[in-house]
């Protein structure tokens, strides 16, 4: 039993070791440019090889002057979050906010449907009773590409005064795009990839101070109000990647509850469902300190960087919240309670998993819904084929807490009871099996779920296209519970295996 | 049943109208200014009294454009916080934080007892590692007053170069002080009075940025690297006051345990007692939907608002552990992990508060603490009496929580819950005795408290000074639940009874 509850940390340390190797930069340890350095002789090899990530980031040194060593474990985490207010009607507030930070001239993002709406319709009101200068794009894409971002980057340059601030009014896709015009207008000569995540992007770290942004949500569950994280689809790539840094988290997030009062049943199954995933998945991330290797500079901590004590507080805050309310939510359009407790729930998880990370579900949930021919979901009146997010994350939940159990069986069990589950009498070995049929139950009870990625249309001949899709997906991979050998033939085996057991159920 | 339920309900409310009145600026409603204002005709008298922290505030004015009343209730809260950094050894960091920041000329705050301890001498090795140009100020006064303040202050401003970023290595006496020089080296016109708080200062908001503020706490206890709050004696009036607004919180806290191991038995218990107040007062502190009235422009929301359901999380969790660690990290000096889950605990606690309030312990604490005249607390190696902050805090905590019990006795029942008394078959009314008990018992177990302001050196006929001196408390005093009348009479005489029935037991 011992042995067996030490393996999956052994596991861990090796998986990660071998995924710095591949994915960070070349080795570089500042150590070794420092005569007679105190810690040198401490120094083996394969700590020189795990510290790459100090170096040269865009002609920028982030040396460890102090010594800190970066072959060995992380030992410290961090934890930051944007400013949140939350309370019914307090999107009118919007206007005295951007006035008292001063704001000239400011740029408010939205999307075609939300631009008709009374969240947008109130922060306009808002800002025109406080007398504020603003220029409204309103063509975020829905989902967005490295495409439909440039456009809108390319929109806020060639305004003819710089905008001093950004308003985001809208679901993740707004708020995303907002983040990122935010960051290139500060970078104005910044090639595109230059903070584009690893391996795919450069993954520079973020160092210049940007302009304020106020993000109103509109739908709960993203929590991308609270997070320095930006989701996108690299066309080039063909895969979703994104930025993630703490510096990109929004001044302030305005949760206005009556702001996602027009959502229609499904629209609150999908973004609760991403809610609880943030939850679950950030509660059961690997623990930040066994993830290597240490940064060599702080700016260089990762803010997908584990779980940690501070992150699980919110997490599980949030996990007890979505599995108490999101079933109301998704029943009753009147029940505001239910509502309001979920877009609390849906901040409260963007706090966890903005400071601790996702792992698999979110990792696979990008090819399925990417690799969706014919799919559609209820209530999303949308012109295209669409696999929501929250349904492509919620797919393969049940398969994957079963087979992360193993690497944390006290977390899964506490997540079992949450879901209704008696597991007194139910040895740490079954506690995958049985919070694996907890989720199953939740997903067919809420209701309009596809029980399966069958249901999403796929067979099993489109596993391997998936696996290939979830594969560069490093950032969340890496923080994966109970993974045997990330970055090798054995990590492609267990997601296939994850994926066909997510076939149907 | 359901009347005792809903009259502290409206108790609470004309308390709070009272308080008001009484404390606030001359009435000002921004809606009179305005012709054919849409809610003119519901504005009734009461709301106009109400409208009082609308106005002028060093002479610009915070109007409230989009026609918010604030008359009316508050209807949201607003949660802010530090970046948090925690670990052991993560001081040595704070010299790449400064550069990452831009900081070119620093000033390091601490006092004489820390300046020669291992927390300082790492952070400035690590400020020389990094070559960050800094100056050491080592003359902060413990338990702060406005004069030993003005002295750090005078010192900043005469610096020949301008500093550019604060650290502050210390505890929360370190740490307020550096808040308040950070302020007033931002706003050097300004009058020392202008950001104290109402009624004793103008209680004006912060609107201008200030400068990078590290804190590096040295203590398991005030939770102040992750606030907005500055405590210190305002001699003139013979109280203790502070400076109280988010725009003050640091940029950073730097929670690193091995910085805490130095502390002898009884400090841990003297801090830990102030983190175990701030979890519970804060817990149970009005509800920030019942206060009034709702600020006219944002930046006038104080972060003393009341409960809520995010500071909830944060003091809920603090009560809990450190009901667990802090016995462990009193006991046995070697305990580290009992002692880095008390500093984890307070900055915890920290965030909770520092977004809710506190009530009675601490607005009582201050004249128990200022009253003194021989009382000396062992470990505590200072020239002159002194009753640690912690320990001037618990000593009416078991009358407190007694009396507050009938306001939300399931809180306090809760909370007696994690004191370990079963509460399964006591009634709500006997709620508060119980977890009054449960405050006794840990207190006595804990070991070197005074167990009642007799064991402190008062008797009956001091209550009447330290009645007056909890008073001007507003800031405190009206987030306290269950008080019948603030602002009268009756205030005094609950007053008088906790701290009567606090003597001795």
């Amino acid at each position: 039993m011992s042995i067996a509850r030490v393996l999956p940390s052994l596991r861990t340390r090796a998986a990660s070791l071998l995924n710095t190797i591949q994915f960070t930069h070349p080795p570089n340890c500042p150590c070794h440019g420092v005569p007679n350095h105190p810690h040198h002789k401490q120094h083996n090899e394969m700590a020189s090889l795990l510290g790459g990530v100090a170096g040269k980031f865009g002609g920028r040194r982030f040396a460890s002057p102090a010594g800190l060593h970066t072959g060995e474990r992380e030992y410290a985490f961090e934890m930051a979050a944007s400013s949140i207010r939350f309370g019914p009607g307090c999107t009118r507030e919007v206007g005295m906010d951007l006035a008292n930070l001063g704001a000239q001239n400011v740029l408010v993002l939205t999307d075609p449907n939300i631009a008709e709406l009374p969240p947008m319709l109130t922060a306009i009101e808002a800002l025109e009773a406080s007398n504020i200068n603003y220029t409204i794009f309103k063509d975020v894409h829905v989902e967005p590409k490295d495409t439909s971002v440039k456009a809108a980057i390319a929109f806020a340059k060639n305004s003819p005064k710089p905008f001093d601030a950004f308003l985001a009014v809208g679901g993740g896709s707004v708020m995303d795009t907002a983040k990122i015009v935010n960051l290139y207008t500060t970078y104005p000569d910044a090639d595109f990839l230059d903070f584009v995540n690893a391996p795919l992007g450069k993954g520079l770290p973020i160092t210049k101070k940007l302009a304020p942004l106020i993000c109103i949500p509109t739908t709960s569950g993203t929590g991308s109000e609270t997070t320095g994280t930006a989701i996108f689809d690299l066309t080039t790539a063909k895969a979703k990647t994104g930025i993630a840094h703490r510096a990109l988290k929004p001044t302030l997030g305005i949760c206005d509850p009556l702001n996602t009062r027009t959502m229609p049943p499904q629209v609150h199954a999908s973004s609760g469902l991403d809610v609880l995933f943030h939850a679950l998945e950030s509660y059961t991330a690997i623990p930040y300190n066994t993830r290597t290797p240490r940064p060599a500079n702080p700016v260089l901590r990762p803010a997908y960087q584990g779980a940690n004590p501070i992150s699980d507080v919110f997490s599980l805050q949030a996990l007890k919240m979505t599995v108490k309310y999101l079933p109301r939510a998704v029943r009753d359009p009147d029940d505001y309670e239910a509502q309001e407790k979920m877009l609390l729930g849906a901040t409260l998880a963007g706090v966890g998993f903005g400071n601790a990370g996702v792992h698999l579900c979110h990792g696979m949930s990008y090819p399925i819904s990417g690799n969706n021919k014919s799919y559609r979901h209820a209530d999303y009146s949308v012109p295209n084929p669409l696999i929501p997010h929250g349904v492509s994350v919620a797919v393969t939940a049940p398969a994957v807490f079963a087979f992360t159990a193993a690497s944390n069986p006290d977390r899964h069990r506490e997540a079992a009871e949450i879901f209704g589950i008696d597991t007194t009498n139910v040895p740490d070995e079954a506690v995958g099996e049985k919070l694996g049929e907890g989720i199953k139950k939740f997903l067919g009870e809420l209701g309009g779920q596809p029980m399966g990625l069958k249901g999403l249309g796929y067979t099993r001949g489109d596993v391997e296209r998936l696996v290939e899709g979830t594969l560069p997906q490093r950032r969340v991979l890496m923080l994966a519970p109970g993974m045997k050998e990330p970055g090798t033939e054995r990590e492609r085996e267990d997601l296939a295996g994850l994926l066909e057991r997510s076939l149907e159920y």
